[in-house]
This record gives C-alpha cells, sequence and structure tokens, in this order.
C-alpha cells in the first residue's frame, strides 16, 4: 500500500496561521513535447517517465478562492455554480479537502479557463496548478515551487509542470513519497517558437487519460519500450532547446507523440483516440513538410493535433491550416 | 555477408532432367492472422518473428510456363505483355533466372490474379508461390512442400505460406541458408471462418512493405517489444484455432496487427498507412462488436480493412457494411 496523498500532505506542509481572506492565481496550459504516459503509482501520479513540456503563456485557468456565508462549497467553473455531485466540483473539493484548515467555513472557489473551447485542450493540468497556486495563497502556505508543483501533481500529473511558464522538465523522481517528482523551469528563452491548435473533431467519447494509461501499461506488449525511448527522446529534445535547433526538436517531438499514440493503439481493447479527420489532418502535415515547411505535429490523449512551428513558416502553416484563427496560435514566449 | 539466394538455391535443387514443355499452378492469397514484420536477412527474406496465417481458397494466382519461340522471355499480367523493364516483369525474370536450366530458351510467363482488385489484397504472396509452383512442374524439379515454400519465400517473404491451403504457419528457423524458414499447413478445419475483404481507400501512395519493414526495425524504439509479442500471440492464435475459441483467435489477431502497425507509426519519418476512411471503418468495427457482434479487423501495409467473423455474424456485418459485396466475402475452406 502506498502512501496517501494526504499523508504526503502533512508531513510537508508547514504549521500555517489562520486563513487568508481571499486568494486568486492563475496557471498556464501546457503541451508536452516529450509526453507522460504511464503511472507508477495511482495514488499520488508518480510517472513511468520524465517529461518535458512548453506553457502556453496567457492560455490557462484562473481559480479565486474565497470564504462564503453559505451551507457548504460552491464551486464555479466560467462563471457557472456546478451541482456539488457534479464531477469537477467533487474533484475540486477533494483536492481542497487536503489542504483545509478550518472545516467549518465553506469556501467559494471559481475557475475561469480562458482556452478557446475549439482548441480541444485538457484544462486538468492548468486548473489543478492554479488551483494549488490559490490554496498556497488562501492558506499562506509560503511553499516553494517545487513543492507547490509536487502538490499539483497529486490533483493531475501534468499540473505538476503547469507551475510554470516556458519550458518545463517533470522530473519522474524517486522517493515513494513522490516529493522529488516534480517539475523545474528550465532556462530558455526561444521567442520564435509557435503552437497551432488544430481542433479536428468535437463531441467524441473518449477513456481518460487516468484509464487510457493504466490500460495501456496493463496489456500493450510495445509498453515494454516505452520508458526508455521516452528517457531518450527527454534528453535530445533538451539538447536541441539548448541548441536551438528546431528540426531536432520537432521531429522527436512528432515521433515521441506518435510512439506512446502507438502504445495505445497496441493495448487491448485497442486505444484509439484518432478520428479521420485526425489522420488526414496528420497527412496534411506531413505533405506540407514534404514540401520544405518546418512544421511538426504532436498530439494528446485526443484526436486534435497541435502544429509546432517557428514565425519563419507561420504564412505557410496558415496556408495549409486556413481553419486556423488568430485564438488557435500561441507564442508560449509573448 | 549473407548466402546469396542463388547459392541456397544450387545448394538444394536436384540434379534435374531437360525442362518440360509447360506449366500451369494456382497459389492462393493469405491473410496474416499473426503478422510477419522485421526480416533478420534481407537477401534471403528470413523473418525475425514466425506468423501465422489463412489462406483465401481460390482466391490467388496462377501461373504457367512455356517456352516460346521469340528474342526474350515474355511476361505477361492479366493477358496483358509487359514491357521487360517493368518492375513486375523484371522481379519475375530475376526469380525465375534462379532456377533457369537452359539459358538460350525465352520462356513465356503468364500470370492471372483471380482476386477481385477492388479487395485491395497484395498479389505478390499468391504470385511468388504460384511461380514457384510452376517452376518446380517446368524443371521437373519434384521439391516436397517445406522445399518450395522455401524457395517461394526468397520471391516474397510471404509466398512461403501461400504455398498451402487452410491455416498455415512460417516457422522463423534459426539456420543460415534459411531452409528452415519455411510454412507448414495445420491440420485444422474450420468451416465457418469467414473473411470480409473490405476496401476503403484507393490510390494511395504507399511504401511497400519491404522498405516500412526495414525503416521499422531501424527507427521505432518499440519494435524492441514486437519479436516476443508475436511470439505470444502465435502461441494463442494456435491453442485459440485448437479449441475453436473464435473470441480468443480475433481479439489476438486484432491486437497483433494493431501492434504491427504500432511499430510503423511510431518509427521515423512516420509509417502510417492508414487513410481517414481507415479509421472510421476501424471505429465502425469497434462500434458493432460493442453490440454483441463477434467481428474483428485485421490490416496489412495498406488501409485496407479485413473483417474476420462466423457465418452466424454475417447478416450483422453486411449490414453494418453495405459496401461488402458477394465477391468481397470469403469463405477459406469453402
Amino acid at each position: 500500500m502506498s502512501i496517501t496523498k494526504q499523508q504526503v500532505i502533512e508531513r510537508f506542509l508547514p504549521d500555517t496561521p489562520l486563513p487568508g481572506t481571499t486568494a486568486d492565481a492563475f496557471a498556464p496550459s501546457n503541451i508536452a513535447l516529450c509526453k507522460y504516459w504511464g503511472k507508477r503509482d495511482a495514488e499520488l501520479n508518480l510517472p513511468i517517465n520524465a517529461s518535458l513540456s512548453v506553457s502556453l503563456g496567457e492560455l490557462g485557468s484562473r481559480t479565486s478562492i474565497t470564504p462564503v456565508d453559505a451551507d457548504s462549497d460552491q464551486v464555479f467553473l466560467n462563471g457557472e455554480l456546478l451541482a456539488a455531485d457534479s464531477s469537477f466540483a467533487r474533484k475540486v473539493i477533494r483536492f481542497v479537502d487536503l489542504f483545509r484548515r478550518d472545516l467549518r467555513q465553506p469556501l467559494s472557489i471559481r475557475t475561469e479557463n480562458n482556452i478557446p473551447t475549439a482548441a480541444g485542450l485538457a484544462s486538468s493540468a492548468s486548473g489543478f496548478a492554479a488551483l494549488m497556486l490559490a490554496l498556497d495563497q488562501f492558506y499562506q502556505l509560503g511553499l516553494e515551487p517545487a513543492r507547490l508543483s509536487a502538490f499539483a501533481r497529486m490533483g493531475s500529473g501534468s499540473a505538476s509542470r503547469s507551475i510554470f511558464d516556458g519550458f518545463v522538465e517533470w522530473h519522474k523522481g524517486s522517493r515513494e513519497d513522490g516529493m522529488d517528482s516534480c517539475a523545474e523551469r528550465l532556462d530558455i528563452e526561444w521567442p520564435g517558437f509557435r503552437i497551432g491548435l488544430l481542433k479536428v473533431a468535437t463531441g467524441v467519447k473518449k477513456v481518460d487519460s487516468r484509464s487510457g494509461m493504466q490500460r495501456t501499461v496493463e496489456s500493450a506488449a510495445l509498453y515494454a519500450s516505452w520508458p526508455q525511448q521516452a528517457g531518450r527522446d527527454l534528453a535530445t529534445i533538451k539538447r536541441a532547446l539548448a541548441d536551438r535547433d528546431f528540426e531536432l526538436l520537432g521531429a522527436t517531438a512528432e515521433q515521441n507523440a506518435l510512439s506512446m499514440h502507438a502504445t495505445m493503439i497496441a493495448s487491448w481493447p485497442p486505444l484509439l483516440y484518432w478520428q479521420p479527420e485526425s489522420v488526414a489532418a496528420m497527412h496534411r502535415v506531413w505533405e506540407l513538410r514534404s514540401l520544405g515547411v518546418e512544421v511538426y505535429l504532436t498530439m494528446d490523449a485526443g484526436p486534435n493535433l497541435k502544429l509546432l512551428y517557428q514565425t519563419a513558416d507561420e504564412a505557410a502553416v496558415l496556408d495549409a491550416f486556413p481553419e486556423l484563427s488568430d485564438l488557435d496560435l500561441v507564442a508560449p514566449f509573448g
């Protein structure tokens, strides 16, 4: 039996003064260039492999916490009060409860996502990171970034990376309590780096990442080779970032993402997040690249693509993907 | 440097009488339930893993050989005389040359494929098997089936399996000359076993299997786990065949095929044989299965699907895939 979240938090949480009266925090979404796929501990969200992402600047989640004069907690998402038994509200309250000091004081917790809905991005990473940052403020915990990252990870694995801006590495760690499984910002700026959020399918029923990972680890023989590949890819991507070698970066990120999807496809029952439109868009990316445009793709546990390119190629990318609007183009370094 | 085809053949070919005057042989197409993917010897087409297929009864290739009064060999495909420098004619002549006794006697070699063009099946397996059988007749070699299979393999790997009817296992073998890398028919009849040839895309440029395998073996880290998986899948499929356990057979064959595609997808550059229509059809198969119909899919190095089911489910399969015509339905055991 592994350690529980509550045990870890109590061990590392400082003695604190009384809660403040308000908190308001923002955390960016992030897109992994070297993917997180597979847990070695499902309770603490400890990963089998290290990963590396880029945060999406001003796209993400803002969360505020205030005491509220009510019978119970109130959870708002994008301005709407959620039913207490909704999946989102229960996840939020369960996480807040890990840090709650005064059990009698109901809280109002408001989350606003400014990620364009059309982008099809998961919001759990930025959501749990923003919630963790808000809890740190509200309870005046004064936690250092690595601790915030490790705690956010217990809400959603990739939230560990959304504590930081820019390029971020999430160390897999080896401690049983997971406190060394936290992210850190890499000291790299790349102003010309661009991401295009290509939404190709909507309203598709999907298997959530948590279940998907578990199925892959348990049933895909090919997964055995994944941790080693991810380790190599991470090292290659860090070298490519240091050298500003976009071709190496893009190729490694694309092969890493496709290899992750390959482990899903090799699972049983088969786990294919791709829709026909995904495959059409993938072939379009490869066609564009064959014409000399340096554009690469990455994909998460869903049908949509994220295009990686540099400013010099933006016109060509927009020409080939006219469905990309200004809102879908992300400049992580402003 | 490995042994050449010519060296192997000369070592194992009996001293023969003069050529006869005519030969006419048929070999069936086959569809692998446990796939062949990866060569340990590219000259002799020796596989990294053993495989298992089902032959398609009367669907296949018929090849005849006769001496011809002409300046050079004549190669016909489906009634049409091919240019001597066409890819098909060159492959045929190169293979015939390995066995040719009288270099001054030009030959007419006619191949007819009765596989419906719409089925999108590769014809190299049945084509080289039929050619080998015709050469055996023409030169009165009197080779036993295992030898015919090993020699046909040198034309095209999967041709080793097309020498036989029914369920066929291709042993990977371990000899340097490959003569133990030959197929054998399994002593199993399954009259209710059906295959639906679902052609979903036409005219797609594709990477041939030979290059595809090579790219996968050289660039896909996930390929490292493939040989072991294929070994396990083969054993499971043989057990399922012995027990007439269709669910185990179908599930194992489908996961095996998808795992093979997964190794391609994890290659660099990415090797995705699927088209949007492939993915749409895959989701349709899974939807149908979720409704209780025992139908499974397998796919080779192309965009098309082969559906595996039993007679009891044929009506439901045809209902869900109305594009299947009578010509696309194969009853391997008549």
